[in-house]
């Protein structure tokens, strides 16, 4: 099977529509071709079919999306690439590791790797959908690298990786999908409000202390399943005490 | 001592200006700065400065040659790159040995990366003058990377390895000792009892289950503070119901 065929490039808010189709070639000569953008500047647009040279193909078969929550339906995995370090936050990977993980999960299940725009990166909003967070090494002192570029690169790991012998592990566990996790956070959330543990007028950061936690270790279905029956049992004996 | 600084980009007969700043702004991303280039078609060009971004420096030291072999003068070492398998050719290597060795020769003498014209690729003329043939390895049925997503690769893998130098890493969060996470595993499967989830009579393997999936997230000191005041919360709101 094509693992590559199961990868889905994500580009939120992007601003230049060059970009699109700079990213589009960039993906087709290391053999992607599932582009998805989130609310596009501009597109379609002839910049975008400009650079695209030859992989228009990868062009005309966008999705094009409302929401980053939309374009992540159905993923096992989700990784965002930022360019910035940022303080509180996942700790990075490099390309190379984050190529190897997504194509672990990539045999058997949908992976979304998600860039921002151009400007400002991924904002705090969209980093927290993603599970992993990788970081492409670079001159500190000018790390800005071309929206394109970073997809090459990305796209470039992902193809020496799919090129290494095949290693198939067997009887992995079912990582659970984007929307199975999102609606696990929610049970959380709600859960812990009810029982008075977070405040909704001062949430301080403890959903995404929790999100961290639980996007390191990547959660299976049947864990999923475990943490939101014990939720259930915690919400039902709080009713209970406010009856 | 600074090895990528004694790296050399060598461009031959480039057609588009745009693609010249754009190969700069790739390498100044990834701490090369050396740009060379042979008889391109045109040179200084607005274009290129639009496209190197904040990498004018980079253009603005550019050296211009009018043969390949004066672009090489004082290399110990040159490595052509081409998209192109040659039947009668070196056998080409990844840009990952590629790149370990230019770094190893870069620590004393200087080293040349020499990339062709955008259509054509490298001459034999010009093959003729590299000691060494480095491929990026590209889908079969589409494999014209733009000549500055080349550069790019090619450069980040130079940072990559130049990087590999082991790098202790500063002000990561602590984890938990494994006293502090047994301690919470015990109140967790405490709690789990007080709510009636986990009977003790038919534990199953609930717990060992639970301690898989923190196993593998490895928590952070602080992390469990927060599960803990999560676990106090809901036993405080559980005694109140039994009251």
């Amino acid at each position: 099977m094509n693992k590559l065929a199961n990868i889905r490039i994500v580009l939120c808010q992007t601003s230049h529509p060059g970009n699109i189709g700079s990213a589009a070639r960039a993906m087709k000569t290391m053999g992607l071709s599932r582009l998805y953008l989130v609310r596009p500047k501009e597109f379609p647009h002839p910049n975008s079919y400009a650079m695209a040279s030859g992989a228009t193909d990868v062009l005309e078969s966008i999705v094009v999306c409302d929401t980053l929550e939309q374009a992540l339906t159905g993923c096992g995995f989700v990784i965002g690439l930022s360019a910035r370090k940022r303080e509180l936050s996942h700790v990075p990977v490099t390309p190379r590791d984050a190529a190897e993980e997504v194509l672990e999960i990539a045999a058997e299940q949908e992976v979304a790797l998600v860039f921002g725009n151009e400007t400002n990166g991924l904002s705090n909003e969209e980093l927290i959908r993603c599970q992993r967070l990788a970081h492409i090494p670079a001159n500190p002192e000018y790390s800005s690298l071309n929206l394109a570029a970073a997809v090459q690169v990305m796209a470039y790991e992902l193809r020496m990786k799919n090129e290494e012998t095949p290693q198939p592990k067997a009887g992995r566990e079912k990582y659970a999908t984007h929307d199975e996790t999102e609606g696990f956070y929610q049970h959380l959330e709600q859960t812990l409000v009810d029982i008075g543990y977070l405040d909704v007028a001062q949430p301080k950061r403890l959903m995404s202390r929790l999100r961290r936690l639980f996007a390191r270790t990547r959660l299976h279905e049947e864990e999923i399943n475990i943490l939101r029956g014990i939720l259930k049992s915690v919400q039902k004996n709080n009713s209970r005490t406010n009856r």
